[in-house]
């Protein structure tokens, strides 16, 4: 129920915490630091694989399976990639329990020690290109352009359901390209792809951009990233596309015959994006009487609740309730016609907009002797009165309404929310109240780790096509070229 | 290549094999038993995904998704469940590795151990039923009718492609009822959907029925299942639905206040389906020229092979391959045309053939003079010229004509190989010969046991509506009222 929400004002992260359980999208389980995904944020899951699916698809993509499971050695033969994620894993050792006779339970039986540990994924570029091996011999066989959608294991010290979680449900690509430009347009498509289905679908908008040496993917040469901006001023990834140079091929020793048959290493990509999502969509638009989901990825698109005080009455309002719930189905909308008598309608309304649905038909029996029905838009909680004749027309309109809208609105928070700063002073007061610090900077990892230490902020990205400007670093006063954009990131 | 099939009567299981590594289905591994799912086979799994995913959804089921890992002692909580699954499993035993200074590679770190070991799951019920416990309070919370795609392990010690792999992806319906009547009718709609989805659109024959104590899930009171037949005469068991009684609401204290205000166990189901059915499919349909696929199931439906001897012949070839293309695009036919000029169409011709594409169109130069083109259809492998402008609503047709005729060949086999056996040394001769052997049993595990150490033959079900017959079992000479179905079985 919607009174039991913190507000956002109280305590934000409490408030995302309670959104999180009491709209039914996902709990804690008893495997510390691994979620429970329900039924209600796993549809949502769902309707967002589908869009990316389809984009990976017609982006020439194609799905695979690889093991869940990597060989230890594996992970040591890119140097940089083992120190990325060789540390925190969940490492298989045994294949085998046996009947305890003491406690009656189960015990790891020492017999069955795996020669050689296993790790479970926290990313798959190891165990795809020792496989991309023998699977490329020639020009021929290249671009190789394969997703895989999984779960995947970080064992993470400090967890947040779906932000910081020990498993999480990802996609990630992995290609395979002949030459340095191929892959480098690729890992510029895939961003680009991952703004789109941010904006357009999850009406989240985005800054593109790429990341320091430091911020990198462990093992990539360069890593592009979508960012955005959460209601409390703190920045998200969204979404990473890599580019990884030979350095896999060359871990892996992926050679292929070029055209002019001789032997070269191939050029790779990687990119991903996770579960994780949910979060920033849920910090992005949500409220303080709940979710509020855009209708191209809401689970329940529209509900049609009920009212009336007698049978006769609930015989006529139900029909009008079935006749729209019809017509909506046929345009493709999901919609549920909630005539449960167990539940009062003030009840239904906080339900609903706790869960976020986008819109809400109310037919009551009083409205409907004016041949009215009721809209309510989750986004802004305005309500009015509609003819009944065209209630599903307006509904298919205001459903794109509120996606623009959506849009719009956080996009005018995100823009208001990007500051110049130009003194030391300036950045240490503003990056307490939030947002993007546009600043200059002088372009080395000690800088960034110092302001790191001293203020939590990172560099969240280059943005693609920054204005080259002259300026003096906003720590160290020492000359830049261009600002980047720091924040304090979840 | 076609060519480097081994035939079905040199070697049924060196021909499987060849099969899905030639066809680009899958391959194992560096990882022991794990198997990599390569695109074309995946497409195969995403195809069936679709379709079981809409019958589920249809019968009023919802996806989520519970964790990876699964307490050690959660498996030992239902006493028949440890028995058998805790056995060979993946087991977590630490969660950080850390730097090897004398390798440069990577150790597990000895202080990073688990307090409790975590098993990579074999099966949800445990993990799930740990967490329905706080879903259900009253009866209103009930059914929970919940599915949930994943992947699952275990440590097979001789593992096959698809048949029997240490990991594989399967879905894992776990339902909640108030009633035995309940669970026993959603335990009976689920074995229906399954039998459904085999013959409707894997084409594959089944016989629905229930196992023996011996056979049955563990954990589970009653455990329904559809076998069906393998060309070499063995069965495979392609799906199960588990009656689990209150076993597992008793093992993890899952109990509700029922409409009368009292305190109830739950009823439980569980059912899954597995990538094991890929390796049903295959065995079912497929002949010494390759895959043999059902249309409403294959990655590729149609695909166009041009025939030309210059550039004029091509243009004219391609126009008309591009025009059947763009019209079964629109009647959402998967269909590719194959143009590509370093590979002959012979090459081609073979190559579809072996990844069992259901309909191949030839434009030819010199068909198209007299305005035809060639349909080939992949389960008879016949070719027959037809009118260019009815090439499209004859192969929408066919396709239809070909999952009809695979079924009905399947099901002629199937038949054919189901045997009325009497005598034990009609057994013993016949079931080195395969099918199914239809006889009297006694009725106890002993016979059961004896039969199976005897000739390797197991009973794979009782069918429903088994006809009441007085007879004597076939190796006790026992009383017995009725005939069970053995085998030998994958």
């Amino acid at each position: 129920m919607a009174e039991q929400l913190t507000t956002r004002e109280e305590n934000y992260s409490q408030w995302y915490n309670d959104l999180v359980i009491n709209a039914g999208l996902a709990e804690n389980s008893s495997v510390r630091g691994c979620m429970v995904i329900k039924p209600y944020g796993y549809t949502l899951w769902e309707n967002m694989q589908h869009v990316l699916d389809r984009m990976f698809k017609r982006t020439g993509h194609v799905n695979a399976y690889f093991p869940l499971l990597i060989p230890k050695s594996y992970l040591s033969r890119e140097a940089h990639h083992v120190e990325g994620f060789a540390k925190e894993c969940a490492v298989v050792t045994h294949y085998r329990l046996k009947a305890d006779p003491e406690t009656h339970g189960v015990v790891v039986d020492p017999e069955a020690k795996l020669e050689e540990e296993l790790i479970v994924r926290p990313t798959s570029e190891t165990i795809i290109w020792s496989t991309y091996k023998n699977w490329i011999h020639s020009y021929r066989d290249l671009p190789l352009l394969i997703n895989q959608w999984a779960n995947v294991m970080r064992w993470e010290m400090r967890t947040r359901l779906f932000l910081r979680t020990a498993e999480f449900l990802w996609q990630e690509g992995h290609t395979a390209h002949q030459t340095r430009e191929e892959a480098l347009e690729e890992t510029e498509k895939m961003i680009n792809v991952y703004a789109e289905f941010a904006e357009k679908y999850m009406a989240m908008p985005v800054i593109r951009g790429r990341k320091t040496e430091t911020e990198r993917f462990a093992g990539a040469e360069d890593t592009y990233c979508i960012e955005a901006l959460m209601q409390d001023g703190k920045a998200l990834q969204a979404g990473t596309s890599h580019f990884l140079g030979q350095n896999f091929a060359k871990a892996f020793d992926v050679q292929f015959l070029n055209k002019e048959n001789k032997l070269e290493y191939v050029w790779a990509t990687s990119w991903g994006v996770s579960t994780r999502l949910i979060g920033g969509l849920i910090m992005t638009h949500s409220d303080n009487n709940g979710l509020v989901l855009p209708p191209k990825i809401a689970p329940l698109q529209v509900v049609i609740i009920p009212i009336y005080r007698n049978d006769e009455q609930l015989a006529q309002v139900s029909e009008v309730a079935e006749r729209i719930k019809g017509a909506l189905l046929e345009r493709d909308i999901t919609v549920k016609f909630d005539n449960r008598e167990e539940y009062r309608s003030g009840w239904k309304f906080h339900e609903y907009e706790l869960q976020g649905v986008p819109v809400r038909i109310t037919v009551g029996a009083r409205d409907l002797e004016q041949g009215k029905v009721e809209l309510f838009r989750r986004d802004t909680l305005e309500k009015w009165l509609v003819d009944t004749d065209s209630a599903v027309d307006e509904t298919v309109a205001l459903m794109d309404k509120i996606q623009q809208n959506m849009f719009v609105k956080a996009k005018a928070f995100r823009d208001a929310s990007i500051h110049r700063v130009d003194t030391w002073e300036e950045f240490q007061e503003q990056i307490e109240k939030g947002g993007f610090l546009y600043c200059h900077w002088d372009g080395t990892a000690e800088t960034e780790e110092k302001i790191k230490e001293l203020t939590k902020a990172t560099i969240r990205c280059i943005p693609f096509d920054n204005p080259q400007e002259e300026g003096r670093c906003v720590y160290s006063g020492r000359p830049s070229h261009q600002r980047v954009l720091f924040a304090r990131a979840y």
